[in-house]
């Protein structure tokens, strides 16, 4: 099964990841336009559309007063559909830094729901683990960092980073694992109990969960 | 007691409150270019001055490989000489993403230690309350975002807003209170249990706390 591609209105300097056919293409609201930009069709066009501005022809348009953010409706569509990895392009970067908290959290849903997803803006990508592990090859350059990500994070274990760290407990009071770095090593970032949220550079492409 | 202000790196388009005599002024690494610009004497400057990029007279200087922030270093320092609110300049719309997620969780810090603290951006303030309440007077305009800080938050009252709740609970896995809109009234933002990281217009002042 492909994966769910969704397409948010802020800026990301174009697709890394090439487009598969069985890929499932959603515009969130605004993020039409990105998904044009790049001669795609989508398989489906959701939001309000005040920030797009106009109703596409054949979009699911939901009402601006909703619990929702256009992402998450995407996220739940995609869900609905049975994909399980999710890429939301211009996610971060926008103009709102409360939308990139409030996609942060639509990280956690999709680990709470089966699924993981992954923003990905101009530079940098954000995911969450949840009971789990990223694995980065020995190729990755630069700043990784780890933060608890809801309650207490147990377990956590860092391996093949400058900072290492095996066992630990991060918590959303203390920012512990910020500003790690990749030394050349195969990197593993695991958690046992909890989820992790980790920043890295995009140019690392993706990591291998396990 | 006054206020500790600490001056961190990222821009914050000048002051908006006033510095009182009994403030406490600190720099954060980079952030004494603010400090000097502003034609203020810090009390103390703190940081491993990688960003500043030469050591200032008179600074206490920290080791690069260090488990705390530069931020986190002057949180310390307050806390330690009895601050009770803290006002974190330039403490959003760094470069680093990781480094505003690093200073939310330095808010929670905060108040896990009988204290609290705003960051402070150009457009932008963000906060964290445990465990009170934030009120906002009638004239506050824009968005106000609420967002669940940590383990989830019971509890949640918001009145006075677009979208109001009653003693709702919110997690790190779903973003309800994302984009609320101040009204025209007094807006109450409170939480019974846990913590809560809102986000509003710095356009709109500071809000007083109970």
């Amino acid at each position: 099964m492909g994966k769910c591609l969704i397409f948010c209105a802020a800026d990301f300097d174009g697709l890394a990841e090439e487009i598969q056919k069985d890929d499932y293409i959603l515009a969130a609201d605004g993020g039409l336009v990105h998904v044009e930009g790049l001669g795609l069709t989508p398989h489906g066009i959701l939001g309000d559309f005040d920030s797009l501005g106009y109703v596409p022809q054949g979009s699911a348009v939901f009402p601006v007063e909703k619990d929702d953010t256009d992402a998450m409706l995407a996220v739940r569509k995609g869900l609905e559909k049975g994909y399980k990895e999710f890429l939301l392009y211009g996610s971060l970067d926008g103009p709102r830094l409360d939308h990139t908290v409030a996609n942060f959290q639509t990280l956690q849903y999709l680990c709470d729901h089966g699924a993981y997803g992954y923003l990905i803006g101009k530079d940098t990508v954000v995911t969450v683990v949840k009971n789990g592990t990223l694995r980065f090859p020995a190729t990755a350059e630069g700043i990784v960092s780890v933060f608890c990500m809801g309650c207490a994070a147990r377990g956590v274990t860092l391996e093949g980073l400058q900072y290492p760290l095996v066992g630990g407990t991060l918590t959303a009071g203390f920012p512990l694992g910020v500003s790690n770095h990749f030394i050349g090593q195969e990197a593993v970032i695991s958690v046992t109990e909890g989820s992790l949220l980790v920043l890295f550079d995009r140019k690392n492409g993706l990591p291998v969960r396990g």
